[in-house]
């Protein structure tokens, strides 16, 4: 238990539903295209019910990254909480299968929720829109976080979406003690621009104050910074956090340090599902940056690894990660 | 509920737990490559565990014929238990949006065994391993046959898998004769060529008394008629049963009917993973005798949704398969 570990994640333990739609099938729904829309549990049956026949694949925006950095070879960790049913059982499986270190914390009990899940509907031109429901990962609180595990940490990389949870924010204030504790370093991503628009006080209080790395696409740096201009809102970053990694969509990634600046170009796939791109980039920039590339190699891997995420439906790797970057000199 | 439905099967309930592998992780955990084994909990929970991350998909060789056959406009039902856990919920769920009638049955209790589940292993030929932990699925029986849906169903298909399972026999019985009660037909699938093996008396007794039309692969047919020679299979089919429809992998298909034979081309398609390959043949050969097509166009069908299923992982369709006969004059 000495040994370090290069990143450890916290975030919601989810299980993706996936089926592809027509954006009519959204309309008839009332389902909002391209964010994240909390879900009751009444409106998920209903939901479900409605959609097509669908795929189960293990998701969680955290636990997504952190999937991805292990499968770049980073000895890696996950903190989320799951019921120990066949859901719960699923997710467990697959992160510990993807080689991170996951020991849940697992609740069982009949009276307990559910493992969380999101119902993501692919539409056409491959833009999902996540509807979530979180179960049990809601009840993630500080006693459950292991700051053992986070005192060997390099990184700590935190989930927005986890904002949403009453109980996380005393989760997170334990968390980053730990990882200091042990000369560790914190990263955010901000999930998407709604969660911003339900936390902005706190997200912009937690980045000046403790963050070392923020991840953001467009929307969300528009959004955290309120600015209508994406030259504005890097330019507070700039000045508010050590490292902002700004991702683009079509147009690629920009890493911003202090006053330097580094553009990569995205990845030319052909697109199935959007989900988890931003996910996948912060895989493969902090398995750069933990590797010792500069901000360039690092955003490269970033883009390479989120242009695998897109092919295909789920936001887990279904290639070789360590292998796709070897055949691109990475 | 006097409407009549096209076509009804029994099999059983599973869902498909997906993930690829190479060769020598079969080797190192003794799977058999390419037919189906049954296996029993611990031996589930343990090639689980060594498994890589996976993904999940409704399957069950003939929920997949019969989800097939109603995306190509067949009004359809299913009998196959499950328990009402999450996994019964995604099977439920997913064939009832494949537009199949489906009451389960659903088993609930806290004693009652788990949905059955299949841990597929993909091999980068393409080649399937099924792994098959039936849990609840076995305790289907004579019991649980909706007569009422039989005795307005103009075919019955059943799944020779489920011979394994001890009450399954009285159950076909008593689904056979309802069938029959109300004009309908029956067609058998002889699902692998080890199931065949294990109840070959039995299997050789049903075709000959109560099988109107026959599905099977070549190792299927040669199985069954116990010889090495394709040619002395399809003579001996051609006399017991009234349609004999034998798939030949990458060389299409041959119809025997009396005297006549009918064979056709395969699709020539990327193969990705061939679980579903013969159950969506059957889904497109039935769709298309139900339409009133003759032999070779109901087997152009059958090819062309055998040829969608192995372009992907899992063996429930991921096009619309209406849309691709219309594209292909079907």
């Amino acid at each position: 238990m000495t040994e370090r570990l290069d990143i450890v994640g916290i975030g919601n333990a989810i299980v993706d539903v996936i089926a592809p739609v027509d954006d009519a099938f959204l309309a008839a729904n009332g389902v909002t295209k391209g964010v994240m829309t909390l879900i009751d549990r009444p409106r998920a049956a209903e939901l479900y019910a409605a959609m097509p026949p669908a795929r189960e694949v293990s998701g969680g925006s955290g636990a997504n990254t952190i999937a991805g950095a292990a499968a770049l070879g980073c000895r890696a960790g996950f903190i989320g909480k799951v019921k120990g049913d066949q859901l719960g059982r699923i997710f467990a499986h697959d992160i510990r299968a993807a080689g991170v270190n996951y020991a849940g914390p697992v609740v069982n009990g009949e009276a307990a929720e559910e493992t969380a899940r999101s119902l993501i509907l692919v539409s056409p031109d491959g833009e999902r829109s996540m509807n979530t429901y979180l179960g049990i990962s809601t009840t993630l609180h500080a006693a459950d976080i292991d700051e053992a595990m986070l005192e060997r940490a390099d990184w700590l990389y935190l989930e927005g979406y986890l904002f949403d949870t009453p109980e996380a924010k005393a989760a997170y204030a334990r968390a980053i003690a730990a990882v200091r504790r042990g000369g560790g370093k914190v990263a955010l991503t901000c999930s998407d621009p709604f969660c911003i628009d339900r936390h902005r006080a706190d997200f912009r209080r937690l980045i000046a104050e403790e963050v070392d790395l923020l991840f953001a696409n467009r929307d969300e740096a528009l959004s955290l910074i309120e600015t209508d201009s994406l030259e504005i809102a890097l330019g507070v970053l700039s000045r508010e956090v050590a490292i902002a990694a700004v991702t683009l969509s079509g147009d690629g990634a920009v890493i911003v340090r202090g006053k330097s600046r580094t553009a990569v170009p995205a990845q030319g796939v052909d697109v199935v599902d959007t989900t988890g791109a931003g996910d996948l980039f912060a895989s493969g920039f902090m398995a750069g940056l933990i590797r010792g590339h500069d901000d360039r190699k690092a955003a490269h891997m970033g883009c390479i690894a989120a242009g695998e995420i897109i092919s295909h439906y789920g936001a887990r790797p279904e290639t070789d990660l360590a292998e796709l970057m070897a055949r691109n000199n990475l």
